[in-house]
């Protein structure tokens, strides 16, 4: 199995992270998929993932103290392996997990993805469990010094023992079973908590790789949270399809502005089956699991910006927002596919310039004479944003064309057209909004 | 009560960690005090201390793997507080606690302190035991982010909650009535693994603090491990007795070498009550329960600075060494009444100088003529060690004599006395070794 | 000569650089000196000090630009030894020296103080001057690699080099030929420039402490900028009076509030002849010089928080105004002797205890009934601040008193008298206000 | 200009430092670029690079007590630009400058490279130099804070300043003119002495990169020092040719050792015209200049490695010996074409695996069959070092052959064959050595 061929383009979907927090059921997911395949499939998204805390009895319900409770009751088989909590998941009983939840998206031609936490549960730990296909058992395989600094659900696995690549390969079994598609793996992409070693999980990397390659199911392996460590992006690359390239990214534009520099960083690692991730997209309606049910606070340029940004960017596309609740305009933003095409296989978006004011980037698809250029206002009004025409193609590696050959640029958000000439591209941006032009030669 | 009050010189006495590791037993721990009452407490050694890991079963039983064997059996009473393991302290039975053991060393004129580990027991809180006086159960007040990184038997409690105190409070209540002399708190003075914050359990410092207050009985407080943290002396120097301001030493030159640095750093904070510790003395027979039983690899010239040091800075002096097998030798390093006096409450050590191949302290008791130099030579070879007269008795604050007048010099481990005259105070000094004089005006 | 006795309490002055920058010329100097004496002498005001570039012509004549002119012309003598610029200075005329000036400010009954740079400066290394007393050349007692970071006019010293002490020596004679008796060296506290070893210069605090010693004149020596390395007390305490423990501190809010978090660090640090410095005091009209005349922006709450914490920590008190300037108000500020009192070498100021929004700090003179406390509200409105009667007591060691004993709390800065009874000592307390309180049994 | 296609392929050359320091002279040059005209080019070998001070008067005369005497005299033309030193360049006189030297090595078929420091020499600055094509003056544009931590002879140039930009044009202007083909310029990849900034002359890489721009001459841009910054890679690839990835580099086992990190590193940023760089080659004769001359202190084997990893990495090769003292055995080891053929475009090498005690990297030709693999031993004796050939197969992305299928594996440093068959490719192999196989299918 070649990992990357898991996904030839960045993953496209659903997460139920950014709406429900840890509450979300198994009627909520349904919807969401329902919604996903009438209206989005057909311009790329296919996988919708349950976040974090699916195992846990009463998540939610101390939301003022704790977004996860500490060592409250967990679903577990007798492996220490988490199972779906019943009470929000109706069809995982009598042992069946997750699979006939994966059947019900599989059969609207979608994927199944899921949210893990590395390690093994801590109440495992302290039961001594069993560990399937192993003689070693949790307390023995289990870290005590190896946890998550804001989950309490886990221990992370021992190096190099037997029973910790057991443990995983139990793991993946099950979840190949089930028919998931997608794991998002959590405290694993940067274990924070240990400042001088923050890649401290680095062979649990390694050993999930190991148990999907030995699992036999083609699933893609997603690293949380970021930001990832540019240090290590060649193993990143090695093991796995995505890695968070920032902390939680949410609906505040300093954070949106800061994802400007993050893409500078990481703009040459984006390789087929290897995806630098900006995260989730905050779009729509967010926040209800947070006592906070609101629309996003971006403005629609900043949107379009966002958008912009991640397709160009070629970052992973997972969507944080309520789907059933999607208004018109949103909708129109995640369906352009002249934009979304920008993510396809044979793109590569590179920074031409960015500094406190502006940003541009660049993109073509090997082979082809148009030019995708796309203007970025971080101003906080109207300003006209320009860059030499000769930096623009000399980005990408395209012949630079005459001073004096006329261009046309057409800007895919609107499909308005300009004309140009000479040796500036420029146009007038909205506050912290984009422009995303098509430049052809007339 | 005034904690300054509690220990009005540095501490002396025994702990059981050097020699016994976790293994210590109670008939091990009375031969040790037998010996102290004997032969030491003329000169001023009074306490007895038991080390780590006197709740656990099993203690030592998996060495070659762990120190402290995760997720094992714990003696612990209903409230989460834990009690010695019946099966090496026998007399702890039923529900005794030390008590009959800190009787016994009550009985021969010493005094008992015992070594905890700062927090409430994993097992407590996963199973939600309640808090004695609280109505909090373990669960609520222990922190799931706050762990040792070497010892994997707690949780640190959590800062500002009603129940944390009421813990601590019950922990010290059942001491008192113990009658522990002497709290060895670890994982508090410098909480390591949080590298962004080392100082991340000061909150539980207050709270021991003022438990002892609470519990009406002058109980010493001295933080493990180091080092401690400089910027937090003012804290120490509020709250606690003593402060390891270093990590685990042992008998290796380059930390003996290290820690004048230390003591240079430290020099200016050893007041009445505030006790920076340079650690345990690894002299005599050490490492039994580390499966290694050696004497001390410290040469006679190592071992003499060593004691010099630590006399001459006024750290507490703590035996590691198994007493019952001490040697007319080592005996004779522990009772130089002449060099333990430094250690009196109106002496003051501080540094001359110190670079790569010597250091020169000094120091002088209030109101009195002679001073003390201490001459140590760190080369692999004997050398002459010098110092200006003029910068020794500037060091202390004292009249400097006239470079004409004899100088009367005693060296206090050997009893040889030299005449000096002039501006050098010098002396031939073997390798690794230390001479410390006693200076009058002939 | 014993540096400990040169300033037997905190050093009380003027200093230029708030109100004239670079720019400060004679006259100004002696308006500032004639006002002292008139008006502060008798209430300890004793130090008038010139501060940077006194040598460079052109000074502040760039100020858009550059605060420091780089390579523009500095007066100096045939050895490289720094100058007073004639344009300003004209008594210094004709190799006159400050002497003309100092001499002015002994007439008045003040002393006399001047700034510097350490090192060497960059012209006399780059034309090899000759050094006064020494074979060596500026070139090679300068170090190429030891500049600071933002000031460009000299070179750090070598270490370990004769004709480096040399140089500090021939700077120190002509300095006592003058008649200075307070040097501010700048770039030595903190070479911030250098990240990894900020206290770079260390060598050259040794080279001037033994400069001051040679030279026969009690020279207080005051080092700059701050932040203070806390790690490094010791070695400021052996070898300098005083230490800034901030970058530079103006006339803002946050700046203030943060200096409680400096004076907690370092309050175990102020002895007689060790001073802690909490920089200049930014009140009345500052600024000129930096082409931003304006009285502070301090208001008077907040002018009356510095000044107490100020004086029960013990800081030097260095005044930044325009003297000749100041109102009544200002001035009573500055001459309130009760207040002044708690800078005597008998008393020591600790905090009590500190949050976000409040602090206390308590003050004792040896021997004395009287506790002061002064109780400090954060909030930006006025609020009761409370703290525990036996918490004051305890942090001056003194006996606390019984909980139904009346207690007579007279403020020192309005002479208002309250009674008080209880556990709690408590008072209502402006926005960023604070009261100072003299406490005493009825 | 494209920079990307000044070198196709990693240069090969030579460089004068590892031999002569500072103290290169004409004659020496000439003949070390004879001897690689007659025995090297023909193997790719092409640059001849004239290492640091090479405008110094007295180069190395002072050689105990600095490597570079602060403050001595430069050859330097009116602008500020230094000059090749007459006394070691004749050829130079007169202003020729080092025309007539690269005029002789081009006669050979070969290039010329040159090192420089960035910035504008001190000298200048002082004395107020103009900057030729503009109005600002050296004083203006040399930043006096910003210097080389062991280097004196230059300011960094400001920052978004005309007459900086003016500067580095009128270098490479001149460079141009005589005939430049390569620059290496220091202090600037890694400017380590601004510790919270390393990378603090990152706009004199983009003026640097402009100004060659500019001067219409394909000049190579190789950055040094070393470590280059893994979080600038986006920024190395834009606007240089190669960057250090490591401090100097000597022929110590430690260091060499230490490449295998830095090239798990910078393994996916070696692309065409992006080179990062493992130093020059420690072989042969070298460290004249350092008053040590000696051969080589690598051992056959640990050369074999050393030429192993730079090859199948793509690391540039620039020679440090002294060319007209090459032995045999050492040419030999520099023209082996099968392996220099891995340096070709269209190779592209990664690590397979890597622990304490050896590595494994595979390379391959897009298109081609025949698989790469290096089996490196870090053992101080000889061992047989394995790897799974599934992982050799993968980590090329070529096709895994079957278990059962006979490979046949070519040793190209000896030619050596051997059959192989089955899951594990394996070799013994010396201490410290090295196999280079090219593996195909029987």
């Amino acid at each position: 199995m070649d990992k990357n061929r898991f996904a030839m383009t960045p993953p496209m979907g659903w997460n139920s992270y950014d709406y429900y927090d840890t509450t979300v059921n198994e009627e909520q997911v349904k919807a969401n998929a329902d919604y996903m395949a009438a209206h989005l499939k057909q311009y790329g998204w296919e996988y919708i993932v349950v976040d974090i805390q699916w195992y846990a009895y009463g998540a939610g319900s101390m939301r003022d103290k704790h977004q996860y409770i500490p060592f409250s009751k967990l679903e577990m088989d007798e492996y220490g392996r988490l199972l779906p909590c019943p009470e929000r998941f109706p069809s995982a009983a009598d042992g069946a997990g997750f699979k006939p939840l994966a059947d019900y998206i599989h059969g609207l031609g979608l994927k199944f993805g899921i949210h893990i936490m590395r390690g093994i549960p801590r109440a495992a730990a302290q039961n001594h469990l069993p560990v399937l296909g192993s003689s070693q058992t949790a307390d023995e395989v289990a870290n005590p010094s190896s946890i998550c600094g804001w989950n309490p659900d886990m221990y992370g696995l021992r190096k190099d023992m037997e029973g910790s690549q057991a443990y995983y390969d139990s793991l993946l079994a099950l979840y190949a079973q089930w028919g998931v598609d997608y794991i998002k793996c959590d405290d694993i992409c940067n274990t924070s908590i240990y400042r001088e070693n923050q890649y401290s999980a680095a062979h649990e990397i390694e050993m999930l790789h190991k148990a999907i390659e030995k699992c036999g199911r083609s699933i893609v392996l997603s690293l949380s949270p970021g930001p990832a460590l540019i240090e290590k992006a060649w193993h990143y690359e090695k093991y796995a399809n995505m890695w968070r390239i920032t902390d939680d990214f949410w609906d505040k534009w300093e954070l949106l502005l800061n994802m400007f520099y993050r893409c500078e960083l990481w703009q040459n690692h984006v390789t087929q089956g290897c995806y630098p991730d900006c995260d989730m997209l905050p779009l729509g309606w967010l926040g209800k699991g947070f006592g906070e049910e609101r629309q996003t606070n971006f403005t629609k340029e900043e949107q379009v910006t966002m958008m912009t940004l991640w397709c160009i960017f070629r970052s992973p596309l997972m969507l944080g927002a309520e789907m059933p609740k999607l208004d018109e305009w949103t909708l129109s933003l995640l369906t352009n596919e002249r934009v979304l095409a920008l993510m396809g296989s044979e793109y590569h978006g590179v920074q031409v310039e960015r500094d406190g004011v502006h940003a541009v980037w660049a993109s073509r698809k090997n082979g082809e004479d148009a030019v995708y250029a796309a203007l970025f206002n971080f101003n906080d009004e109207e300003k006209e944003v320009g860059v030499k025409t000769e930096d623009v193609y000399a980005a990408v590696s395209a012949e630079v064309p005459d001073l004096d050959q006329e261009l046309v640029m057409e800007e895919l958000w609107t499909g308005e057209v300009q004309q140009s000439r000479g040796s500036v591209i420029s146009s007038v941006v909205k506050a912290h909004g984009a422009k995303l032009f098509c430049i052809r030669r007339a």
